[in-house]
C-alpha cells in the first residue's frame, strides 16, 4: 500500500519519516566496493546498520562476499529473503538460540563466533542431530574488552576443540577493534587497529604452527576500512555504517557522504528563534549527540524529549512556521534506522520505492 | 502464536525479552485510581509509556476518564481498539494529519491542543467538511519551553478565536510542567509545580472574566501526580510513567515499584569480574542513565554498545557464565518499550500473556 505513494514528491510526505537518498547511498555502496576491489580482503557488510534484505542484496551485487549480522534474529530475515552467506558476529549459547542456529544452516551458509568451551561442545551436538555442519570462529578479545579469548594460547585452546568437534569447521578468527574505529585522527586511528591487528597475526601464527589451517580472519569496521582492509591478516571486513554514514562517523571519514536523513515538521514556533519539530528521541536517536540540521545554515537542534525536537534559529536568516518541514541528519544511523519501520527512498526529489525494515527489533 | 508459550517459566523464555510483573504492574493502576478517587480532578494517563490497547483499558477500568496520547498514529491504535475518549496533547498541524484527525473523530471523542491562530482555521475547516466535532483545548507555555503560548493574553485571543470558530468546541487549557516532574526533592518540585500552575490558573481567570468557560485544563505527569492532582486549575492529569515506573522515576518518586524489567543472558565471560550481556542500545535506552541490575548486590553496568551490554561483577559474589540470565531495570520506560514488539506478562514466576505493543513506532 506504501508503495502506491511512489513518485510523489518528498515534501509531501507525512512526518517524521526516514529518507534514504538514493544517489549518495548507491555512490557509498559503490566506492565501498570499488575499495575492496584492490586489495585482497573481502567485504562482508554488516547489516546492522539498515536491517533491510533489500539492502544486503544491493551490496552483494556490488561485489560484497555476504554478510555480517548481530543477532540470530536478523540472520533469520536475511536467510529468508535469500542471502546464502551469513556471518553471526557473536556469541550463540542458549539452547532455544542454538536449535533456531542449526534450523537456519539448512537454508543458508552459517558462519558463528565463539569463546568458550561449553559453547563449541552445545553446538556441536546440536548440529550433529540436525545433521549439519556450521563454520566456526574463535572471537580474539584485540583490545575493545567486550566479548572474545585473550590473543594467543586461550584462542589455540578454543580452535584445537573445534578442530575436533564434529559437524564444526574451524574456519578462523574474529576480532573487532571497536576501540579503534571512531578515533577522529587517522595516525591515531591507524595505530590503535594495526596494535589490535597485530594480535590477530600473532594468534593465526601460533594456529599455523600448531597445524591448524586459519582461512578466515574477520573484524573490522567503516572506521578502518582503509586500515584493516588492507592489513595482510584480514581475510574480510565487517563495515556496516559507510551505506548511510551518519553525522557522528561523517567526523571520523569524509570518504562517505550521508544518505540518511529524517523529515520532520515543524508543529509550533514559540518565538522567532525557536521552533519545535515533531522528530524526538522517539525517531531519532541521540546518544552520539544531536542530530544535525541539512542544509541550513546556523539553525542548530539543542534537545531532543521523546516527541519533540527544539531548534534553534537565532543563528539563522530562516523563518519557520508550523506546517514547514526541514531535513536532520542522524548522529547515530544503527540505532535510529532500529525505530522505524520502513524507509522512504527518494532520487530526484520524489520517492522511488518504500521498503520495510524487516530486521528492525529483531533483538533475539 | 506467542500465547502459546503461556504457562512457562520465566526463565525459560529466550532473550533479550521486555517483562512486566504483573503484580506490580496492577498495584501501580490501583493505586493511583485509589488517589484519584480522593481528589477533584480526573486520571487520563499517557499511554505514550505503554503504547498498547489492553493497558490503557486496564487503566479505564481502574477508574480513568480516557486517555492521552502524544502522536496522531498511537490515538488512531487506542480507538482501532474500542477507546472511546482521547486526548491529543500536541499540535497536529499539517494537511494530512488534520484529514486523519477529523476522521478519527468518528470513532471516538477527540480532544486536541492549539498553540497557533492558523492551526485553529485548519481545523475548523477540516471538521466543517467532515461534519465533525473537535475538542480544544489552548495550550499554555507554563515554563516548560516547548510548546504553547504565553499565559494570559496570547492564550485568550486564540480561546477566543476558537470560541467562534465552527465545529470546534473551546474546552479549556492545557500546561504541561514537564520541568518540574522530574525534580528530586519534593518541596522544590511541588514549588515549581505551583509556579507553573499558577499560570494556568491566572490564565483561566482572565478567559473566564471575558465570558469564556474553561471546563477542562489537562497537564501534569507521573512527578506531579499529588502535587498537580490536588490543584483546585487543574481537572485532569496526564500521569504515564507511573504503570510501570523506572530507575530513573523511581528516584524521585517511591510511591509506584517498578514493574517492568528485560531478562538478559550471559552471552561471553571475559573474566571473573565481568560478563557480556545480550542486552545493548537497541533493547534498552540510557538517555537517563544505565539500567540497573534487579535483586544482585553489587552488580552494575557500566555500559551499553548496540547489542551488547557490560556488567561489572567486581562488587559482587555472584559468578555468572554465558546461558545464566538476570534482569535489568530500564532507566527510561517509554523510550525502552518503544523499541520492543512484544511485552511478556509475568505472574508468579511464569509466562501469563504476550501483548504486542501496537502503537511501538507509531511516530506519524
Amino acid at each position: 500500500m506504501l508503495n502506491n505513494l511512489t513518485g510523489i514528491l518528498k515534501d509531501e510526505l507525512d512526518t517524521p519519516v526516514l529518507l534514504i537518498d538514493m544517489d549518495i547511498m548507491e555512490s557509498n555502496i559503490a566506492k565501498m566496493a570499488r575499495y575492496f576491489r584492490t586489495v585482497n580482503a573481502d567485504l562482508r557488510p554488516h547489516t546492522k546498520t539498515h536491517k533491510t534484505p533489500i539492502l544486503a542484496h544491493k551490496q552483494i551485487e556490488a561485489g560484497a562476499v555476504g554478510i555480517t549480522c548481530a543477532k540470530l534474529g536478523e540472520a533469520e530475515v536475511m536467510a529468508a529473503a535469500g542471502i546464502k552467506n551469513i556471518l553471526i558476529a557473536n556469541q550463540i549459547v542458549t539452547g532455544q538460540k542454538i536449535s533456531r542456529l542449526v534450523n537456519l544452516a539448512r537454508y543458508a551458509h552459517i558462519m558463528v563466533a565463539v569463546d568458550h568451551e561449553e559453547n563449541i561442545e552445545n553446538l556441536s551436538r546440536a548440529a550433529q542431530q540436525k545433521g549439519v555442519k556450521l563454520q566456526v570462529l574463535v572471537e580474539v578479545n584485540t583490545g575493545m574488552n567486550r566479548c572474545g579469548v585473550s590473543a594467543g594460547e586461550s584462542a589455540l585452546k578454543l580452535a584445537q576443540k573445534l578442530d575436533k568437534a564434529k559437524n564444526l569447521d574451524f574456519t578462523g578468527l574474529q576480532g573487532y577493534e571497536g576501540h579503534a574505529v571512531a578515533i577522529p585522527d587517522f595516525d591515531e586511528r591507524k595505530s590503535a587497529a594495526e596494535k589490535a591487528l597485530s594480535l590477530l597475526a600473532e594468534t593465526k601464527e601460533i594456529l599455523e604452527k600448531n597445524g591448524l589451517q586459519v582461512n578466515t580472519v574477520s573484524g573490522g569496521g567503516t572506521g578502518t576500512y582503509n586500515i584493516s582492509g588492507q592489513h595482510p591478516v584480514m581475510t574480510e571486513i565487517q563495515a556496516g555504517s559507510y551505506i548511510f554514514m551518519d553525522s557522528y562517523y561523517r567526523k571520523v571519514l569524509k570518504d562517505f557522504d550521508c544518505a540518511l536523513t529524517i523529515l520532520t515538521t515543524v508543529i509550533s514556533r514559540p518565538n522567532r528563534d525557536m521552533v519545535i519539530l515533531d522528530a524526538g528521541m522517539k525517531t531519532v536517536t541521540k546518544e552520539f549527540g544531536l542530530p544535525e540540521v541539512k542544509d541550513i545554515k546556523g539553525a542548530e537542534l539543542t534537545g531532543l524529549s521523546e516527541e519533540h525536537g527544539k531548534l534553534d534559529l537565532s543563528k539563522s536568516n530562516l523563518e519557520l512556521k508550523p506546517g514547514d518541514k526541514i531535513e536532520i541528519i542522524p548522529s547515530h544511523g544503527c540505532t535510529t534506522i532500529n525505530l522505524h519501520d520502513d524507509y522512504y527512498a527518494i532520487r530526484d526529489g520524489k520517492l522511488e520505492a518504500v521498503w520495510n525494515i524487516a530486521a528492525r527489533g529483531k533483538i533475539r
